[in-house]
């Protein structure tokens, strides 16, 4: 394991050391393509910095194993989301999540967990789709007090248009890939969001829960002023 | 010209007699492929057998020069339809006909005057789209009194989606080409059409206000009792 | 669990119960993405209510976890439909369910059962696909009574062109996953459905017996007379 | 001018000599890409080996400087195909081209022009698509009696399933560009005939009405013991 | 089981009785999606009638329960074909099945076992595509003797346009799911033969070899003399 | 025209009155699908209100019709922005604009413009594509000091992505139509941005300048404490 | 106009002086998107540094403006490539320029003048498509004595397959534009090149001669020994 | 076994015994679509012949059984490579692999023991993405030595863009289906290397690192005068 200041040399991996210092937040991993070694080493090298660190799309199994050898380690299985806390860091702001559907929940926890342990305060609104409308009135005004809004939803995706109509924050969207026949896995969720007449939305990956929760927190905390 | 009693033969084109009798309706000619010349046999040849024509997709240079040949051919240029009336028939129930910006009223029209034409009276509700969704609102009392509704929309095409969770008629909803970048041409707003989660909406092709005007107008004269 | 008297709040799940009010029909439930424990939780709410419950995309191993605690769920392999009925609608009118070919007709079945829920009388006429085409003109003066016909096919998807280029009345077209290669999906059905040049025809997602039913029952009770 | 006894070099083209003994028919030229000319060194080269020469996708333009060079040289604009006949083909068999609508009579004239000059009978039986279908069925005792049966239909294509399902020899199917919106120019039509559940039908590319007449005269000739 | 001369009417299915006489050839099974049960009746009941029948994507598990019931039944697992022949037909002419690759074979099999069985002599000339392109001249001689040339190859699909640029007969081309990456599961192939410079050569859906051999033997037994 | 105190009814539009109060800023105007009489009413509705008015994707000939009749329009010919400002608004903070490459200056000046309109100081940064990153690396210092960055980029669009991975404040990335053959017009610039691997970065609409515009003030001002 | 050692700054562009020095060959110069201000300033900046440039896509107009200012500008219409040379570039090695058919020409001139101006030898070979593969054998033994080939091809795309499989240095190919229908203005060609089964062969954009000139030339060089 | 002296005719197989000559180099063995027993003849064959035969996309069984038979056989299980080397070949110049990310690095082993089997000698960069570049213009000045640089990247894949900006060598990029959502199983990535403004890239099919090695070789062989 050869190691400079600015990154941990592990043959399969280098691990950024120095983004902390240039991005303001730690490196991020995607746990998807990875052995149980390779997670292993990679979060032994963090912990060792004294870094938190932040896994994505993890499995159980993954966890397990991790688990075993660092106990530390804590797992959300509903976001997939692997943690491993030195430093706890201080909640600020307000983040409003909501989805459209209850199958929408998993990606939406993935970005209310991103959110979370990068600094932000997090508020779950969770089925207020557009198919019975009235649900989405009874909270907007609640959700509306966010510094960032997150809408999470697949099949038609029209759940961010409707919440960017109203409120005066930032949307981001994130399409799921819920849905079946011509929802393309996300796809049309993905378009409907682009397209979306109402400005003041950008959007994510589908099922980009993780860059949502990163995004929203960047600028929540900017607005708190604790960049 | 050959002619049997089922159709009559023009060479480039067999016209539908018996349609009125097998369908209920007289037969549509979709101007789009045709020349003058041909435009002028057909309406002809059915205004000789004293059945109404409808014309869809028609452009101005078209009517002129059918009017000189049959100066009773009317033409409305935004919704591009030219008719020539024989026999009038009398206009039943309630059509409702909504868009969500002002570049889909051309579709609506033609959705609108195909209505009118086989038989239904049909209201109007044009710029009630999601972006400002207080104007929707304010109307969809009056909406909700027609026994179908027409939605017109293009970008992320969620209007129908909308009127859909609201209303207790079938929803028919039209994607429109307008938009830009990841629209599509329309695509975007007929995905979410088709992925709609509002049950009680069903889907015509880009563009297609004739095919709705004409399915809407069917339903709306069963449930009025005059198919 | 929170409650106010528009919806029930589970908190993964809003349960809509104004609707019935509001659009005539209750509530359906999307099982694919849902744990057994929150179709318990869901249903067994809407029982309290005495509101009936219709479950759709559901497993066999879905329906046994719940017939276990709620003995009166009832279950249709083939259609995937889970039902919970505290008062019996009264069956109305007619609705035509016609397949292409025998591969089609889980998603037949969907749509019918779902018409039968919501109150419309249906007939069957399976595997009268465009191959043998002997087979539908026995069957079309039958069909062709009908107040609204779902034609279901997959492959290269005619069936419904053909169907509404000899009815009267609307046909809703279900585009269905059956076939291989340059089918993708449904894909080539749904563009088929969508360009076709018979009128008085419209469309709904791939697989979506769901809501052909839920439509064309909506229609045939307003024909009916009993909205 | 270099010159071989296999190919004719114009440098910016080679001209296949020995086609017609490797495959039976002389070379054809798409004219689409070439400019004046090039076309009249290229029918002017084959002019003076004495043998037949076919022009497709050339427009009235060509033709006129064309004609001034080579007078000889023939147009049918409706086609859009150029002919130099040095020594006449004695036409056999039967093709039978078919087509939905009006719109796609330009397709279907390149496929009887090219049949016909390849050495084929060709019948026409134009606007016999599926929204009337009846005026098809008029015909299809006569189609049948046909060696080979080209199908030229748009939008969603259909009719060469229907034709296929009722005849006894081959169908060869060109979808065209005729439409718009979801017909993708012409990959609506393409897709319902490749995934055609009548067997006996093959496909050539969209508006390729040139491949399908050499095809149908090659199995047309063979048929009819010509080859 | 009703019944009359035209079809058997098994509920789930019609099976076309006429198709003989009006088409030529009995009519096939598509096995994907049918259980046992419904092979085992279908299978009987053209038995019944003393009527060939050939089930086509039937697996090994569906002949192992047919042929339990059917011991007459007959199976080729490469292709996956299954046969019932109560009156043999006699094999005329030639077809040549050429494929691009050793992954090919399953779907030119499909093709080679259809010609057979609805009566034709068939070649098999496999791996014989374009990366060593000696193979295949090494053997076009032989392949240009057949009647019809059926051309599978999947991955770039460029075996039939090389073959038709040199044979004088008609090529049927059949694009294979072989292949990753930018194939697309056959799209490739698909694109690579509908866009051909070469004519003479006509397409089939995506491994549909069943439609390829049916096609085949169709033209091939019309150039015999046998229709 | 009709009036009540959310909206202004012009027929055609429906004027968003009550947007400034609920969402923070004033309706903006997507002049490419209206007519010039159009546009005269609604812009001298507004300019009656005395609320500022934006009109996006505007062209030339529109501003001239425009500017006899209300002389207080104003027009940027690149980014196709038309304003009438009654009021006018304080700059604040910084939103920084970055393009790729020399083509993609018009989308990001209507961006910029935007941006300014509705109370953003903007730096733009032009041609720093990746190309030749030293450019890029020469300015980044400058660039991240802002609190807000728009991308704009065309061809493969990685330059958001490069951005995104050194900044530490919310990168918006604008794909563009600028580019040729597999660029699709802006969908291959919008599938880089989308997949990046650079958390921190959100999407708008292929050239969509205007919403990234929008968004980035949104965002800006909250952080400036001047929403 | 500010000015560095790396490069040259002029608002609208940053023109990269160091490239030559960092990746051994000058910056290229878009011309599609630019204006004819825009390319009179960037060429003379350049002629100023004594660096020779080259213009790609540039048209004759843009070109006529340019002599008028730059009297040194050469422009060759058919690759529509502008070049103004200040030190002339020793010519070494050997490219080979192949083309499927005469549409491709365009395309191939652009990549033989791209290569002759960075500094290679480049033999032409046009018209050796595959529907004549005779032709492509007569020239095949002088193709494969270059360093690289350039195989350039439209419609289905296949020349460079059939190279490859015979040569033994790298093919570069290019898909084009050419073609109609399913050949989606290159995409069929593009899908065809990336799948091929010949190894031994990269791809480059649809239409991209620049590109294939320039890596050919790059590689080329190499193999002469003169990087 | 038919056996000539240009392939070996296995009948399911013909195997290309004079491309060495040919070409330069031996046949290579696709494994993914062969049997077991398949492959065991091939390899039996060619080993009879002396000649070094490589298998590619091998799985671990493929490899176990094919040892029981041929135990000189080698694997690399996360290339999934199979060699039999009968005559070793002297390894020339250099190859530079390198990758995005950790997810990418069995295609990157792919490329490399390819490059390596067949003459090269190969430095591995892994985990050198653009989210932390800092990391990438640590090796760069390394990676440039290289004759030509292999670079393997899936998601947005802009690595290749960012190397062909720096170095003066040619880039072999190879697109990874690593990635989800709007990746589409790599068409992002091998859209991005298509589109890139970089010259001096090419691009092969996703995960085809066979083919990049292959053509790396070629160059750096070539390059290194050891063709």
């Amino acid at each position: 394991m050869k190691d400079n200041d600015k990154y941990i040399e592990l043959g399969f991996a280098k691990l950024d050391l120095e983004r902390s210092q240039r991005r303001g937040y730690p490196e991020a991993i995607f746990c998807e393509c990875k052995t149980n070694e390779q997670l292993v080493e990679i979060f032994s090298a963090f912990k060792e910095k004294n870094t938190n660190v932040i896994g994505t799309r993890a499995n159980l199994e993954q966890y397990k194993y991790l688990k075993q050898k660092l106990p530390d380690v804590n797992y959300n299985e509903k976001g997939r989301i692997l943690t491993l806390v030195s430093e706890e860091i201080q909640k600020v702001g307000e983040v409003a999540v909501c989805t459209g559907g209850t199958g929408d929940i998993p990606v939406a926890e993935e970005a209310a967990l991103t959110a979370e342990f990068f600094g932000s305060k997090v508020k779950r609104y969770y089925d207020v789709g557009i198919s019975g409308i009235h649900r989405l009135f009874d909270k907007i005004d609640e959700i509306k007090k966010a510094n960032v809004i997150i809408a999470v939803a697949g099949m038609e995706g029209a759940l961010g248009s409707i919440i960017a109509g109203m409120a005066d924050c930032h949307v981001i969207a994130v399409p799921t890939s819920i849905g079946y026949g011509a929802s393309f896995k996300g796809v049309s969720a993905l378009l409907t969001m682009l397209n979306s007449c109402a400005e003041g939305m950008s959007v994510v990956n589908i099922d980009n829960g993780f860059n949502a929760g990163y995004s929203a927190n960047q600028i929540n905390r900017q607005i708190a002023g604790v960049k």
